[in-house]
């Protein structure tokens, strides 16, 4: 453990003191850390910023031994667990064949980590395909090979809500992901350089049909009995029976939408340019290098913040301080700004950067909108045309060299106009059974995203169909967003349920 | 203006391509922005970041001739608004006193920056007080020496809601603030140095005490008609009162509350955070340097997002991309992005870094409960008592050296004990005329906060007050909390009506 005691609180310090620390690799040596004044005559004395001192020291210990490949040695007897996206115990998938991508740009090859869970029966046909959000790992529940517990752990299993004794479960690791699956942190077969902020942006569609190569490939299945996943997972739930609506039996979205909407993508938004704005981010090239934990802190806070609600905090946390015998300071203070600042600081090189920029940003891009689809799947046949005619692939459109200008042209849908067209594109999935679920608290994905999915599904006639429309209220869970992790046993039956 | 061209697509790029940069200082020399490899034999094109090119040239711009005192000429003819944050136009009073503060601290003399509309009757009793929000001036209303819209333009006014041909209406600068009111960007007289981060924490409370020295030395009243002030002004409203019970007939409070919740602690804390981590801030001393304009930024966009509703942004942006005929790009790409993107970068350079972290945490410590209150009038106290007995203000307690671990025990009471203590602060206004605004879909200061203000007034029992409560419903403002700058129909009329 590093112990550490920051800056001084009297008149005259001159650097920062630093009790013994003790790495693996090597002592460092601390220079003064910022450039700040550091006469102290005026009326009252200068504050501290311990909460800046840690992150510096952090970039230090980092700048030491940074090794993106393997673990930070230096770290892992550090303040902070090592870094450690590479996840263990799944099997991958590789396809030598290229994918191309509804925005233009191409994988020449790529692979999928996944995990499995139960028997694949006789008939291949119990296969249920679970989707993730946005930064998990195809590590759903423990299992012989990594028996760590998953993100879904009791959700999943023998008797439980996606029962191992009758289905075989599937989780993978999304494109575009880190954790075994082939993304920005993957190398280029093309130039064996890492693919960075070259690597292509990518959709949730685009994710999904990765998926669907892995399912037959793998398995030889043509058909699987049941999608299903929450948050972005109930994007792709929605997204694989889009793409192959013969291919799939029974849908269940939860806590997603149809489309992303603007507060979910102001949301992201910032996020993604706290993250950008990190010097350390270096325009998507830090492996090798000090990688950008501060953006990557921060922008997990701001996420923290929108997949919990208010009055959870109110009940959890209060207006209680983290040490009230302190005095107020602008470094974390109240309780759920250390809670939030532990949330930042644990994620913060768990995952990477790159894939958190693309993850999130096909999150904002997810829409099954007639229209949009329509585009996304000529812009792809587009790109697979000019690649299997040996002409280059220009993708001049995929790089904006310009500052985007609002062109007032663009914004002239109206609601109506974009219901319909929403109308167009689930005309698709009209025939299936479908069950969607949504919880009050959520901030998010409001509640009336989840809404809207199923509005609009019912007002497209199908009578051989099994709609279902479950939500929970304020009353039964506070949790927001993160209900579908914390509060499995209230939707869990109803899933079961519908599952058969 | 700037004419900006940024990164080529040319396969081969070596540096920035620039067209002809006019400033009125000094032609920039471009070196390449970032250490980006810049090989690009890959399977995709690198993408562009055309918004962090325009971050890093403002950097520039700013590092060649940055003047905090004065204007920032050589951005007056570039693309941003000058670094204005010197408003003309308002009156100063000026106190010699010092003033200590509830947590510590105290400034040995102060100015208070304000203007004025109507005139003070004979009976000096027609004064009204309103209080503003986090980043507002004292500019509420246009007047003859500075005729640019005030933030309340058509509240205030001969014949409108609160009427200047009754009323004498006093709007300030907040102390903290950075309008011509003693904030951190101020020099300290004990060292004619920038106070900076030397600046003691202080509190909505401390703000209100400031302003009463104004009211009774400029004006030689000892009681004003009302006061009012929606967000961080809601605040003051009721803290005006119980600081003052007996100097004020009524009181107005919109979209605010009478203690700062976790939730909303946790939305501001994410904005200090990510200003603070701006290398540019400095731990606070930026002055006669490069502000932390990025900070600040992308601050605002964070607030921006907490000012608004899903539903207003659903209806004026939609799923509308700025320039739909560009390909998707992780800098600012849908409507909702770009309008953020301004948002930030308008405010930038026109608030004081260091002013938006002390007001924004003033808000946080904003707490009326019994027990809150008590322990900041004994520091202040204690530190007064210092003060005159001329020993030197220890104030260990107000610079944290350490990060703040959290103290289980500082957790255990319980939302019904907290719920009793603010209460017993309460109690002390029981007796005024409180009218209480809310707003259904404002989320940084969700309707439940002000229905608390009203239930908890309601449950003191008193015959001779009048309690209001006044709640814009969504279908009446989707403006969230910025309705009280929007929407001021719907509320204006009962204010004017309560006011008598």
């Amino acid at each position: 453990m590093i112990a550490w005691k920051g800056l001084g609180t009297s008149k005259n310090f001159k650097m920062l003191k630093l009790s013994t620390i003790k790495f693996s690799t090597a002592r460092i040596t601390h220079k003064p850390i910022s450039t700040t004044k550091i006469t102290n005559n005026g009326s009252n004395p200068q504050m501290a910023f311990p909460c800046l001192d840690k992150l510096e020291q952090k970039t230090q210990v980092l700048s030491g031994s940074c090794n993106i490949e393997g673990n930070v040695n230096s770290l892992e007897n550090g303040p902070e667990p090592s870094y450690s996206f590479v996840q263990t115990g799944f099997k991958t998938y590789k396809s030598h064949k290229p994918i191309f991508f509804d925005h233009g740009g191409y994988l020449p090859e790529y692979e999928i980590a996944y995990e499995t869970w139960g028997q694949l029966n006789a008939e291949k046909d119990n296969i249920i395909l679970v989707h993730t959000g946005l930064s998990a790992s195809s590590h759903a529940k423990s299992q012989v090979d990594n028996e760590k517990p998953g993100w879904w752990e009791k959700f999943i299993g023998s008797g439980k809500y996606l029962d191992t004794d009758k289905y075989f479960i599937i989780c993978t690791n999304v494109l575009g992901g880190c954790y075994g699956s082939t993304g920005p942190s993957s190398k280029d077969p093309a130039n064996n350089d890492y693919y960075g902020t070259r690597f292509p942006i990518i959709t949730v569609n685009d994710m999904v049909r990765a998926q669907r190569e892995l399912i037959r490939d793998e398995f030889g299945v043509s058909k699987i009995h049941a999608s299903i996943g929450a948050s972005m997972g109930g994007m792709q739930s929605l997204a694989y029976a889009w793409e192959f609506p013969d291919e799939v039996e029974k849908v269940i979205s939860i806590s997603g939408c149809a489309r992303s909407h603007p507060y979910s993508i102001a949301l992201r938004h910032t996020q993604r340019q706290v993250l950008m704005s990190d010097p350390n981010w270096n325009r998507g090239f830090y492996y090798d290098k000090i990688p950008p934990h501060i953006g990557m802190k921060l922008a997990r806070e701001i996420a923290t913040i929108t997949y919990r609600s208010g009055p959870e905090w109110e009940y959890r946390f209060g207006r209680n301080r983290a040490d009230d015998s302190k005095s107020p300071a602008l470094c974390p203070d109240f309780l759920v700004e250390t809670y939030l600042d532990h949330a930042g600081e644990k994620f913060c090189l768990e995952y990477d950067a790159n894939s958190l920029l693309y993850v999130s940003k096909a999150m904002d891009l997810f829409d099954l909108s007639s229209s949009n689809r329509e585009k996304a799947l000529k812009t792809r046949k587009s790109t697979e045309d000019e690649f299997f005619n040996h002409t280059p692939t220009s993708q001049s459109t995929s790089v904006p060299p310009e500052p985007y200008q609002e062109k007032k042209t663009s914004a002239t849908v109206t609601p109506e106009e974009s219901l319909q067209d929403l109308k167009n594109g689930l005309e698709k999935i009209a025939h299936k059974d479908v069950m969607v679920v949504g919880v009050e608290s959520d901030i998010l994905f409001p509640v009336w995203q989840q809404r809207e999915i199923f509005d609009v599904l019912s007002s497209i006639e199908n009578k051989e169909r099994n709609l279902k429309y479950f939500e929970l209220g304020t009353d039964i869970s506070n949790y927001g967003h993160d209900t579908f992790l914390l509060s499995i046993d209230h939707f869990g039956p109803a899933v079961k349920d519908f599952l058969g």
